[in-house]
Formats: C-alpha cells, structure tokens, sequence
C-alpha cells in the first residue's frame, strides 16, 4: 500500500516558517581527536530547516530518519573538534531538502575534564557545560556560520563587602597600636572576608566556517576570569590556598566579563573581525536568593578596538 | 564612617557591558485593573542596564535598592495590564542611572485562567505561563519597545497517521460490503485514531510603547490554533467531546504555527507595521521521547503580505 | 446515551494499587487567617487515593471532578493555617471512595514574607518554598496525619577554611610585632575570611491530626540555624553587617541540622512524642561544583533525649 | 604547619546525624561488563555516612578526598553491573569512617539503548534514565541492601474515551446500514481514537546484597507494560504500525502498574521474599495539563501472593 503523503499538500495558510524541526533530541556522540583521547558525550540536539510557505511540512516522519542517519555518520566520521558536527549535519541537511534555504542544528553537552588539586597534585574530574551551533544557508553555494562555547563553574569574592572589611581590620588594628606601615603589610598578607560564591562564566565565539576555535582555550579563560577556579577534590592544605587565592582576586561579576574579553583578544588572535563574541557572568550571590549578572555582546573588532 | 564606593572607581579594563543587573528575582505583583478583578502574580524578573567602559561596577548594591523602590511603586500604582508595569520600571531605571543608555526588564509568570468545561459547563483554573518585557533607550528623549506573551498547553493531533488509519478503515469497511459514499460519510462523522499529545503554543509580540496588546487575545489565538484546547477538569462527556473534537482537527506543528500567524494578522489589526512577532509551537511527541518544532519570527507587515 | 464506565469493571490483573491519582495540579489557593492579612499562593498538589484489587480505575475523569470540587470548597471555606487545606481535602476524599481505605494530599508553593533590613530597617520580601501534606486513613473511624514544613535560603560559611585564614593572619601579627593577648582581641573583634555560599535549610514536621504547628516558627528556626539570613536588598552598611555577622557564626552543615535540632526542641514543646522530624541542610559550596549534606530524622522524643 | 582539624572536635550540640555527605558529584563511569561492550555514563552521585553525637564533623574536606578515591578504584576494577559499583563505594565508605554505623550511596544517569524501528528494522538509540543505590550497615559484621532501577518514557492509549469512540462508530455504522457482525469485526481491525500520550513507568527493586537483578530484564518490562514503545526514529509504516498496535493495548495508568507488577512476578523469579518492588506510572495526559498517577509499593512476596 502506498502510504498517502499528507506533508507534501499545499497548505492551507500559505505562509513561511523560518524553523520546523526537532528539539531534545539525545545521541551518544563519540568524537575521535586523531592523536588524543576520543570525547564522549551524551549530547542534547535541537535540528531545524525552514520551510517555504507552500509547502504543508517538512515531512518530520521522514526528516527524523535523515537527520539520525546524517548524525550517525557524522559520528562515525573522524570528526576532530565538536563543532565540527554541527557544522556537517548542518550541511547534509541542506543537501536533503531542497526547498529550505537554511539549516540549522543546535548541540550541549557535559564535558569531563581531569585536572590536578592546586597544592597537593591529586587527580580529579571536572565538568563543564559546552555548546555549538552551526547555521547553513544557501546563498552564493552554501554559507556556513558556526558558534562554540561553553559554560563554567568557578568562585567569585565581592570586592566591596571586602573593602569594608579592610576598613575594620584597619582601624581595629590602629587601635591596638599598630602602625600604618605595619597595618598595610598586614592587608597585603592577609587577604580580608568578604562574600563569596559559585559564579558561571559562560562565553559563546560565531565565526565563520573554516576559523578554528579551541573550546579547550575557553573555558580556560572563563576559569581564569573568575576569584578563583574549583575543584571537585580538595584536601585542606589545596583549600586554604583556594580560599586565600580567591580573596586576593576579589571580582565584580563587571570584572569577570571584562577579564574574559581582555583574555579573548589577547588569545584567540586568529578570530576575523566580523567574529561575534558574547561573554556572560552569573554569580549566585551568597547574601541574596537572586543572582548578579553582567553581559557584553559585540564583535571582535568592536573589542579589540576599545581594549 | 563613609563607607568605600568601589563602584565608582575606574575599572582596570576599560570595556563597555551590554547588560549588568539582577536575575531570578521573584517578587509578589498586584496589578489593579480597573472594573476588572486585580491581577496577583508571582513573578520572576530580571533587571539590567548597559555601562560605560569607564565605570567600574553599576553599583549591584545600590542598584539592588533602586530597582526594588521602582518595582514596590510600580506595584502600588494602578497599573492597568502587566506589560505596563515593566515599561515603568524600565523608563525610572534610565532615570535614576545618568550613565545607562539603555535599561531592560524582563518579568516572568504563571498567570491562571478561569473556564467552563466544554459540555458540562462546569467552573474550573487553567495555569498560563506569560512574559513581558519592556527595554527603555536614551535617543532624542527616552524611547521604549516592549513585548508581551503567552506559551499556553494544549492538545495537537497528528493529521500523518491519522490519514493511514482512514485508509485502513476504508479498507476494512470496503471489505466488508460498505459503498464508497457511505464510507466517506463515516469517516466524515467518526474521527479516525491518530498519536496526540500535549502541545504547547507560544507568542510574543514586541511593539513601541503606547501600543496595546491585549494578552488574554493572544492565549485566545494560541488556544485556538491547536487541535483543541485542554481543561484541568473533564467529566466524561466533556472528555468525549474534547477527544472527538480534536480528531477533526488534525494539525502539524506547522499547522499551529501557521493558524496562530493567521489570527494575529485577523485580530490584532491596531498593530502597527514594525511589531515584531514570534510564534513557536513545540509537540511533546506522544511516540517519540523528542519534540516537535516549528517556530515563525516576523513583522507584523511581513505576514500581512504573505496572508 | 449512557456512557460506558469502564473503570467500574473488573481489572485483568487484580493487585492492590499503592496511590492512584494525579500529580502536577495547579491551583489559585487563598487562605484566609481570621484576623490576619489572607495569604495567596498559586499551589502545586498530588492527590491520591489507594485502589483495592478488584477495581479496575479510579475513575480517573471522575476523581478529578471531585477533587477539584473538594479543593474549590476547601479553597472558599475560612481554613486558618494552610496544612488545614491538605488535611480537609484528604478527608473529603475518603469520603467520596468508599472503596479507598487511604487518601492522600501534598501540596508546595512559594510564600512570601515581608522583612526590614538589618541595619537600615528598608522593607523588602523573600520567598520560602513551603509544603504540607495530609493522609487520611480508614481505622477505627478517620485517621488523620499531616505534615507541614519549610526550605528557606540562607547563608553559611565555613569554620574549618576560617580557621585556617586566622592563623595565618595570627603568624603575620605576630611577625609584626603585635602581642599574642592584642593578636587576640584583634581575631576576637574582626572575622577573618573563610568561603561562604547559598545554604538551604530544610525542615518537615509530622504530627496527628489536630496538633498545631506554626510554619512561621518553622521558618524562623531555619534562618537562625545557618551562619546568617540573606536579604532581596540591602544597603551597603547592610551588606556589611551580613558579611560581619555571617564570619562570626561560622557554621559546617553538621552544625546547621544540630541548630535546628536544638531549637525544634526548645519551641515546639507543644508536638507530641510521636511526632516525625526531619531536618536537612544542603550547602552549595563555593569552591565545589558540589554540595554538602546533613541531615537527621528522628522523632521529637528521640531528639529530647540527645539534647 | 600542621592545619587545625575542627572536624575532629566536641561539637556544641550533641545529637546524631542520619545523613552527612555531598550531593551532586558528577562523574564519568566506566562499567566493564566481561563480554558485553562496557557502559560509559555520566552519573550523578550523592554519597552519606551517619554521624555520632560526639563527633563534630564528617570532615567533609577529607571525606570528599576518601569519597573520590574510593569511586575512582570502583570505576577501574572490573565491575560487572551498575549497582555493584555502589556496593562497593558503600562498603568502602564504611571501613574508612570507623565512627559510622551505616554508609548510603546513590546514583543516577542516562542509559542508552540501541534497537531497531518496528517494521523497517533502522538501528536507533534510546535514552533511559537509570538509578542504584547501596546502603552499608554495620551489624554482625557488614550487611547491605542494594537498590537498583530505571524510569523508560513510552506510549499510553486511554482505554475510557476510546470506548466512548467505539459507541459512536458502532451507532454510526448502524445507521449506515451495516450489521452487528460486521460492526463488531470493523472494530475488532480497526482500533478507534482515544487520547494519547507520553507515559513514564519506572521500577525499583531493592534486594540484599548478591541477589542479581537485570537492568536489561527491568527496562525492557517497563516498556512491554505501557501501550507500546516509542521510538526516536520512526518511518512512516513504522509510525502507522506503533500507532495502530497502541490503540489495541488502551490501558490506564493503573492498567500499566498492574502489568508492570505482574511481569515483575513472572520473570524474576530468583527475588528472594523480602525484596521491595516499587513500581510507578506517570502518563502526560494529552487532555490536561496535570499528570496522572499510580504506584504499588510491596515485597515481591505479597506481590506473589495476589497474583
């Protein structure tokens, strides 16, 4: 029995869709990294075409079936960066329906990576959020615009609360007749309390198909922005230097974006100028239920330009 | 003592900040509506100005106070729909911050609805999710674009399969000595099987100030652009009804999305030509464990064109 | 026509079920408090009762009816605390299934309590998360036990990374020429830093029918247990007494469940012997991607021996 | 310097803690399984030890050293289920905390399953999502309880408004002119509209320790419980077939539990007596917005007993 193709009919409101797909979608994704460890991951896909305002579907029966066997190939392919992926699929499904102009295939993940203990040189594992999107579009053959990113966990310590604290320590200590040489000694040692919390730095890097972006460097530099990264396994000598670490480095959730996109001009040099970088920072304030939030979305060259 | 305002200082790295603010801020929100009953939510907010690159922090402590006296006078004034009360914020937000050239607010709710069941007609709640924001700019005097939306859940049903079980009926009814007209009486008056699910619509339209959107219009328009609308309470009848109801009305995800751009442009015709509308639909897909999508982002001018 | 009741048939496969029910019901919830200002909550219940073997559905479509009547009424009638609602729902129940022998109601929503700041005495509003939950059971007449309870965030910081962090500033002291009794008063009157971080308390309480239990006193017992409460705003000599305050009580989440031990004990001496609590808390580490955990269930008899 | 130990002191409160530990430790598992390709998840872990009165703190900064130390030894060895992973980190916790009578570990993750399309026989991959625990206690030497289980996402029909369909063809044939025999056949091949949706079954069977429980055997009763399967990828006589085959198995969420207890009885046989079955059903009513519920909780002894 032929089966009746209802996605193929005209539609009854002609107009145009800009995204039909799917969305939560799970894979198991194995990319292989020629010379190093092949990553793992269960990653999450939202998979989407547009859809011409005469035609009534874009046959999600049968898109399913193209998009799960475009992802199992690019599976098994020797992909070498996660981005990669979303850049193939992207492209496979353009070839595949003609009538879309634009295709577009979203991916998370969790990222297992393995660090040492800062004083005591234990292994443990960390785990980061990390992101990618491709977008094809057909326009002069196929254009394609990628995006990488991740997200991190580290800490944040309130530069103002601190300064506060620097204040009492001051005068307590000017009162048991300490001098003033002596008393900033004393503060620059001695880093004072403030409140602290887990901050999430997230930077996301849209380049044009061809520009590599190493995800490895980003969430470096997201660690780096932050009072101090964290560790899933920390002995108490690794968490005093954390802890006094973090209260040297007392930031703004302002400084940690700001420190992020000094660090991306400053590392990935390689980026073209119409390369969009958008930097977030979320610190889950531990004196407050709601969180402090600071952004900056702009191109590379708008941030070269004013660093 | 004069406390230390290291908000003020010059930052270290001189870069401007798109967004600086507080997220997940949950307040009680009363909104007096005239004649009608008042409206009492609880929201979740999100508040943020831009900053100069020569301004270190936008002052979170302060700002904090800031946004809370606005919000609190907001409340008690008598704000006549929800979208108003984030404009309001908005537009004292640039007020109070001299530096800002731009401040947004973005609130989120669940927003509950009373009904009648279908057939029975007895009372019962519905639960909406609903959304405003409003983003205030300082060009030639202060100028405001706002949005406001809906995601509501109801019931999709699939006219793919549907359209195979009418085969195997016609099949079956054929076999069994029935004519073709009185076959196609019967699968005109009796619905035929189909997977269904919970689907959910959603619409936001972004406008200048001083344009009214009416959100009870728009959950009205996503409702009605799904198989059938969905209740919280369903005596037997009422559940027949509702099942029968939605078999004769088969849609895609497309489908939805398209039905719901058709009644935007019927009903909210005092739209001016720049409005900006997004309509998305997302099937919770009853025989997979991913969701369908399809999502449509448009002026209002652009989709009077089309229809 | 007379609809087929099914559920009244007899099952294929006859075993006792537990619960039968529905879960994730949204409701407008009013309670009114005689001379107090009525509280609104939007409120989210599990309704459940148990089903003999011999039955084939809980009638379902029925039961939501009656459920929804049962709430609606429970909603209008002057209840006075709000795990009064769960309990009269519950009893209402068993009323309507003759064949149930249990009947069971939870309920959760968000709450909101006014406070001044500490310092500054600005009104500002939180939020708490609270439950209740009611089983009414078929012994000897109606049996009734409830359960009402309280996750409130607050702030913790840690005494062993502040030990740490004193006794280097005690060697800097000492390096510096102060003596050992003025390096005392110095750590005695000025906290030193220490990581701190959003801790949740968690209290639940369950007693028979008819035993008073004061969710405010709940609530109040959680913030005092944790280094510090937390405020929406705050001022900066606020935010400065928080951060002073909050490293003066340095507290491991062991410590917050033994405070909330003690003070359960010491106010609640109203709670019969058999009454069941548990206490957690949950700390949201700042220099872990983890969490720490305590928690202890006993009955308040046990928890009077210990203490 | 030799660092303070606080952990080690007389605590201030004196009473027992049930619970210490550290919730949401994220960890990449590897299960080798002898023959069977190994299982690499991402899990989810939350790992307790009691806590006498006399002992202020579990030491959580070592305890998540031992605590890490112990899991990474588990994942190395050559483990051959899923649960006796946490058996072994349970039993492990208890030899290193002399002061702890009892050591719980829990865990979770997703799990996917490959299969192929009903009809057209296409590979896929499924997500399940899959939980263990293990509790320690020290009582005439070391005994442990194991838990281990899975929640599977498939598809349920509503056997009640199909019924109510099954009338209004069978009065619609009637009046067409058919006769009863050939009604009764028409319904008989052709299984009427109902509502559908996705439903969640899940299992958990807690066992003594050396009692083998088959994940594979527990997923795969959950799935043959429900109406029918689901699957990612679906071709269109695949969708027609798993429609058609789940509008032939209407069943309740009670109808689900029952049958998940009935296949629980038949086919593991080798549960000793005192082995808890907890076995629940959650369907997404596709004509609500709530859920409906039910569960049985038992020893596979009394399950025996009624069936």
């Amino acid at each position: 029995m032929a089966l009746p193709d209802i996605q193929a009919n005209h539609p009854d409101i002609q107009i145009n869709l800009t995204r039909v797909g799917v969305t939560n979608v799970k894979k198991l994704v194995e990319v292989s990294r020629g010379e190093k460890r092949p990553i793992i991951l269960i990653s999450t896909f939202n998979i989407f075409v547009d859809l011409p305002k005469n035609i009534k579907g874009a046959n999600l029966s049968r898109n399913f079936e193209a998009i799960d066997e475009v992802l199992e190939e690019a599976i098994e392919a020797p992909v070498y960066e996660i981005e990669e992926l979303c850049s193939a699929v992207a492209r496979k499904l353009l070839d595949r329906h003609e009538y879309a102009s634009r295709a577009e295939v979203q991916m998370q993940s969790e990222y297992i990576i393995k660090r040492k203990t800062p004083v005591t040189d234990v292994q443990c594992q960390e785990i980061v959020d990390i992101f990618a999107d491709a977008t094809a579009t057909r326009e002069n053959g196929t254009n394609l615009r990628r995006r990488i990113g991740a997200e991190v966990v580290g800490m944040t310590t309130c530069p103002c609360a601190q300064e506060i604290m620097r204040e009492r320590a001051s005068d307590e200590l000017l009162r048991l007749g300490l001098s003033g040489d002596k008393i900033a000694t004393f503060l620059r040692n001695v880093p004072m309390a403030t409140h602290n919390q887990r901050g999430r730095g997230k930077i996301s890097i849209e380049v044009s198909d061809g520009v590599d972006v190493s995800l490895d460097e980003i969430i470096d530099i997201i660690e780096e922005s932050m009072s101090s990264r964290i560790f899933e396994l920390l002995k108490r000598v690794d968490e005093a230097s954390i802890v006094e670490d973090a209260h040297r480095r007392p930031k703004f959730v302002e400084d940690c974006v700001r420190a992020m996109a000094k660090l991306v001009v400053e590392r990935l040099t390689n980026l073209p100028d119409d390369s969009v970088i958008t930097i977030m920072q979320t610190n889950e304030e531990s004196i407050h239920r709601h969180n402090a939030f600071a952004e900056r979305v702009a191109t590379i060259a708008e941030l070269r330009d004013e660093i």
